[in-house]
């Protein structure tokens, strides 16, 4: 039996979702809207029959809340839960805090449509001494500082990912550990990048849905054997494509 | 600043203190009562100051969904939280579920006594063949069966607690760290019962009041300088007395 089950899933709605802002390292609450996407996320897994031995999520509350949400519905809270920057949403530099549908009357939907969707252009950096800059708070306040982003493009984004995936990640599934991932849109699609080997202008293409559980089944070497969201095809496909029309001007 | 910060914190009342019966390793919930104990927990702290490096809690959600909730409303739920079979309860033995009032009119409460307030007198234990002993457990199926008690008294327990102090939190103290442990009555009492060189017939009529955060302050060889619970001193006193009276046969 050599195949390990991994579950990549993003967090439920969050207020800033709602408000169409972009959020990134905000710490932005999930709505109660996103608290019920990941009870019913539980219940997809827990319907799956998944017992996972490790779940990994971001230091963020939207992810945190969601991951034990559905852990707290399969009856698996009990489970070790490690916390870490590198899953972190992509930082969006300057733009954390504005309206998605105000930056794109500013700056256009093609210049927006480059932030948040070209493979290496990150936003204008916001500035270190801004009070929002992850050097001024006290979460990562033990880390080197020259790791903490002012702002993030989906390359960089993966850059920091990784280390996680091979010092982490990877050895657990190796050893044979079924895991839960508990975390964000470009923390995940960088995942997603990585394992299916996907090409830079592709997964520019890939909306992940807020809260379903995406299962990935890997060989011993951690080879995709296959991958597929749990539950109603039809509903993953349609919430993907509400991701992709969200940064659109209303 | 050779202070070092450290609150132990009992689990808000769950269902089965509610319903006076023995709970043990029984993985029982939190009642609503429970979980606003917990908020005013949270509440308390935070009116303190106390900024939490890390945390410490069983493998009971019980324990689990206090600490979750009491750090939510600190705002601190992005700090690591570790969770160990070694903060549990004191296990039961076959009293687990049983009635307390009924084993008190069955046992007498001069038997009953003895069990919960010996200090090394474990009540009966539980088959290893029993669904609800700890080897079947799947929380503790990487754990050497050895190690899983059938019963315990309050002595075992100090003796399976302690390493987890000496190994994890202990060293994070010296570090300089501020710790949250989460845990329960018995495994809680062990910790004073070390920390306060507490003898082991007074550490019998020690109480400790569910969800009233208990703030030692340590110094630099984590001899005890002071310890109080937070809040209203009379307001722990009666908490503590309502513990005291749990057993005596309504």
């Amino acid at each position: 039996m050599t195949t390990r089950k991994l579950v990549l899933l993003r967090h439920g709605q969050s207020q800033w979702n709602l408000d169409n802002r972009f959020t990134g390292w905000v710490d932005v609450d999930i709505t109660e809207a996103g608290r019920q996407e990941a009870i019913r996320a539980g219940e997809l897994m827990k319907a799956e029959g998944l017992k996972f031995d490790c779940a990994h999520t971001s230091v963020l509350k939207r992810a945190i809340r969601t991951n034990f949400t559905a852990l707290d519905v399969m009856d698996q809270l009990w489970i070790p839960v490690h916390k870490t920057w590198r899953l972190n949403e992509r930082h969006y530099g300057a733009l954390q805090g504005l309206d998605k549908a105000e930056t794109t009357a500013k700056h256009g939907e093609a210049q927006v449509k480059i932030w948040r969707r070209s493979y290496d252009v990150p936003p204008p950096a916001m500035d270190a001494s801004d009070a929002g800059h992850p050097a001024n708070d006290p979460r990562y306040a033990k880390l080197d500082a020259a790791a903490l982003p002012g702002t993030e493009s989906l390359a960089t984004t993966l850059v920091r990912v990784l280390p996680y995936w091979h010092d982490q990640i990877a050895p657990q599934l190796k050893a044979g550990q079924t895991l839960l991932v508990t975390a964000h849109g470009n923390s995940l699609r960088a995942l997603y990048k990585y394992l299916n080997n996907v090409s830079e202008s592709e997964i520019l293409e890939l909306n992940i849905p807020t809260a379903i559980p995406l299962l990935f089944e890997l060989d011993a070497d951690l080879k995709v054997k296959s991958h597929r969201y749990l539950g109603d095809p039809e509903a993953a496909r349609r919430a993907a494509e509400a991701v992709a029309n969200q940064a659109k001007a209303r």
